[in-house]
């Protein structure tokens, strides 16, 4: 058997190829992946990697502490300790307590119980394309992925930015009358949940005003507020070190992942002592390999990382430059409607499915890794390691003129 | 601020701390823990150091994976697929697709979903004093940390193997009911998932015919059984790679976790074709974390390591050995009520809640690790990396006999 059948044979289909022929990666260089044929391929995808593939300064910062020790956060380890600063210090007082976890999706499953604890309500708003992960209940918040069918009653779905955006006042009153539905039906909403960057939404940058007013309606029916930062966090957005900040707001609760240790499994929940104490009160919580000595550091070498680059700034202006040269290309190209989004996170919104999917075919062929997103899928999405320089966006975007520009 | 005050104001009080005095560890060496004032401690309580505390192959396996490449499986890579096919190896037929996730947590979580579905039944049943992990409905799953007050409806406590050895027919006609009472209210057991060395149920070795019967228990409700490896699995119980494998039974979804990369963050779900493709016909997974590239290179060394140096059948003579040396002891010490377990996980029973307590203090006087477990948390957890020697038995045995012998 070849390594795709044997794959389908153990791993079955759970989770799809990005391609139609798919790709055996065997190498990673900052933005740069390589295949086992020795093709190299610039990565405009892989968000993970956040400060460059095989950064030498995690594998160092994890080679080091794995052979040194990694135990659990029921011992006292100085790392943990001054991850949960670095992280606080970054946040509006009082978001000063971090819970560590493994995955966004146990992030989000435990944001979710610190709102229903603290509120004693049961629901939750989330975005109409929404993505939070896939744990039980964390699978019901995300309904890019739990369709109608399989939806539970305590599942509230308020627009998001392209809603707003169309029409405020019809957003809000709408809004404010799926929150009324749930708390009709006894299932008040214990929190508002938003991915900062909309990613499945259709990729947007945070309209002014849109979590402001998202989180006094929410409020306004004792709920929490959650700022999904899983895919936003960490600088990528440009300006800010998080997502909720580019619209001045303070969120009850923060989730964390994917980039946090730059490939490394780690997650966290950072919210105040006084919805924590409620929680721990009753529960506590502990995870085995959450904030072990391994992943704090990973996620050390990480902070330090972007710091020492500057890589927000840095984030910011490659952002724009990229952002206005896709804008130019768009304003020439009738097959692309729409260039959005903030920092190294940009989505291209092509007329179709279809174009979008042959837009990535294409982009593979040119060598350049995009991935695809958005209610009807239609938008490409770019979201590169913040190392990404003004030279890898030149390449990007001649890459894709050339692949939009090809006839069918 | 020390350390203890940081840790507290930016990790809460959520998980409780081992020892009154919490413990400062810096570094580990196989079975050796050491503390910040250089004070070496005997480990003979953490499983997740599978291989000893910072084992240098695997060590040099992440080490190496990380500066290669660390992306996810959605790309094809060649060690996520050998992982699979090494660990599906160890199961009987049938039992050949993996999920990759984090945690155990996930990988539970992940496993009633796929029961669920697959049976299209809610319910539960789980022993009465179970631990299985801390998302939202996991949770309610592990009653040692769920009370009754918190507890949903679709969840059903069976006895564990004290109730089936103190007498085998009412714990299965109490069983039954229990199921009965679930299916009346709508809620049939979509699966039965046990611990098969009932950590929090007291540990105990698998009774013959405990599983057994309650397989057929639950499949007589149309439920699946979940055999949860995540402390029973890789060797740890002697004789068999997995617990299941003492009562010959076959489960229809085996879940493994802690000690599957030594440490990095790892987990698994294996079932047949027939529940995977019912599940990702509808659902579908994926896990950005799960069984990465490092992870996998980590899975890896583990499983080659355990094999290399004969680890399951030097679980089952070093176990058999310390623990004859404990029932010796017991005999002649009336605080011992029991001895148990298998292999390298072993449970001494005390007389009461306070007396393990106690002993667990001076045993960390002593320079020995240990836990404690149980529904009246009176079990003494012996649990250490299974390359535990002999010799280690021999420095723990006398170190136990001094503890428990000392005046109060």
């Amino acid at each position: 058997m070849n390594l795709r059948q044997r794959r389908k044979k153990h791993l079955g289909n759970a989770s799809s190829f990005f391609y139609k022929q798919p790709l055996h990666i065997v190498k990673g260089e900052d933005v740069w992946l390589i295949d086992s044929n020795g093709k190299r391929y610039l990565d405009v995808y892989n968000n993970v990697a956040h400060i460059g593939h095989s950064n030498p300064e995690v594998v160092d910062a994890i080679s080091k502490q794995a052979a040194t020790l990694n135990t659990n956060t029921r011992y006292i380890h100085e790392s943990i300790i001054q991850l949960a600063e670095q992280l606080t210090a970054t946040m509006d007082k009082g978001l000063e307590v971090c819970y560590f976890c493994c995955s966004g999706s146990e992030a989000n499953d435990l944001a979710l119980q610190l709102a229903r604890n603290y509120t004693q309500q049961k629901g939750c708003l989330v975005t109409k394309n929404a993505y939070h992960g896939n744990t039980s209940v964390v699978f019901q918040m995300s309904p890019e992925d739990c369709s109608l069918e399989f939806r539970e009653g305590w599942v509230g779905l308020v627009g998001g930015p392209r809603e707003y955006l169309d029409n405020k006042e019809k957003h809000l009153s709408d809004s404010f009358k799926v929150a009324e539905e749930l708390k009709k039906e006894g299932q008040a909403p214990a929190a508002f949940i938003a991915d900062n960057i909309f990613s499945s939404d259709g990729i947007f940058s945070v309209p002014e005003g849109y979590l402001k007013n998202m989180y006094d309606l929410v409020r306004s029916f004792n709920g929490l507020t959650i700022a999904d930062e899983v895919q936003s966090g960490f600088g990528r957005t440009g300006k800010h070190m998080w997502g909720f900040q580019h619209d001045d707001v303070v969120p009850d609760i923060v989730t964390l992942g994917k980039p946090m240790g730059n490939g490394h499994p780690l997650a966290a929940v950072i919210t105040t002592h006084e919805i924590a104490q409620t929680f721990n009160k009753k529960y506590g919580y502990f995870n085995t390999f959450g904030g072990n000595p391994v992943a704090a550091a990973a996620g050390l070498a990480v902070i330090k990382y972007i710091h020492k680059h500057g890589l927000i700034e840095h984030a910011q202006s490659v952002g724009s430059y990229f952002k206005e040269e896709l804008e130019q290309l768009a304003s020439s190209l009738n097959t692309i409607e729409d260039v959005r989004g903030s920092g190294l996170f940009i989505g291209i919104e092509m007329r179709s499915n279809n174009e979008a999917s042959e837009a990535l075919e294409r982009l593979l062929d040119e060598g350049i890794l995009v991935g695809q997103t958005g209610p009807d899928n239609k938008v490409l999405k770019l979201r590169p390691p913040i190392t990404f320089k003004k030279e890898h966006a030149d390449i990007a975007i001649q890459g894709i003129k050339k692949a939009l520009t090809l006839e069918a």
